[in-house]
């Protein structure tokens, strides 16, 4: 049992690094840009707490937490990829299965595979689980750009169009988030914080 | 539905505060202290890892998840109250108390009352997915001070009678993970990183 142990410590104080990967995204109440770990904590309470959203009333919630709790993780060695970065995301999937392959690969085999399956069905986007936790990562940046007026876009010389079709995909998870994420784009417009 | 999911975007724009809140404990992997947000992923996702050892077998995973991910979001307004400080403890409850009711009271009532009887369940400490949630919580940070060679407890006089101490908890949700953490305490002692 020690051994087994051993194993899963060392991958719960490995995983302590994605505290240092920042994110392309500021905090609302403080001025700096957001690490892996509060983002994913983030999206796991709005798991929580949007459940009734989701598209498929019968998803299995507890799947959605572990998913959006575990999906940054490869971004230990991968790095962030920004959104819109076209050329990062070309290799991005190699990269980021190597890291699944690593950091998962600390776990003893059977808990490795049950975590690799789930960032898989995560980057896969089919499931009804992996379609609500997408919704989320996508609504999430959405409404701290809102809140800071767009600076990270502005910064990067995003569009509305751009940020249109990035939140298509919360439909997929849940209309009525994605309804939601409209109407801060279009706020988002009409306040100057985003170009059209 | 619109007013109901306004009330819930309030909370969770709300919550980003909890990214702010810093406790007293330092990242393994960088020279600062770790906050709430992260502490609390990292809760959760130690859940996942290492439910099969908690003292109750049959507990609710789901449950405990849901605890660590909202347990110190009381902190938002009543701070972080160092674990081996005694005056602060006093009135910590009264304080946490009010802060549950402002900032779980922006969910609407179904959501308000389910959070804060999740904070009580906590609190209390009585049922089998408090107890377990509770012993995450002493075993990461017990962690994070061996792994930084007990600089946090150097610089606040901790001793390891006062560590034994508040680590005896984690017996109560997991004999397993005790028997760990009592390894930590004595590699930590061993090596100088706590005064006996």
């Amino acid at each position: 049992m020690m051994e087994r142990l051993q194993e899963q410590m060392a991958f719960i104080m490995e995983i302590d690094k994605l505290k240092n990967i920042v994110r392309r995204t500021k905090l609302i109440y403080a001025d700096r840009n957001e690490n892996d770990a509060e983002h994913s904590w983030h999206l796991a309470v709005m798991a929580m707490n949007l459940v009734e959203y989701a598209n498929e009333p019968d998803l299995d919630i507890g799947k959605v937490m572990q998913m959006v709790l575990i999906h940054d993780i490869v971004e230990i060695d991968a790095g962030d990829t920004y959104a819109y970065d076209v050329s990062g995301h070309a290799d991005k999937y190699e990269r980021e299965r190597q890291a699944a392959e690593r950091i998962f690969g600390l776990l003893p085999a059977d808990q490795k595979q049950a975590y690799v399956d789930l960032w898989q069905e995560f980057e896969g986007g089919i499931s009804a689980e992996a379609k609500f936790a997408s919704a989320l990562d996508r609504l999430q940046p959405l409404i701290h750009n809102y809140k800071n007026q767009g600076s990270i876009w502005a910064a990067n010389g995003i569009t509305s169009t751009q940020v249109r079709e990035r939140s298509n995909k919360i439909r997929e998870g849940s209309e009525a988030l994605w309804r939601y994420a409209q109407e801060i784009i279009d706020q988002s417009i009409a306040q100057g914080f985003l170009p059209e």
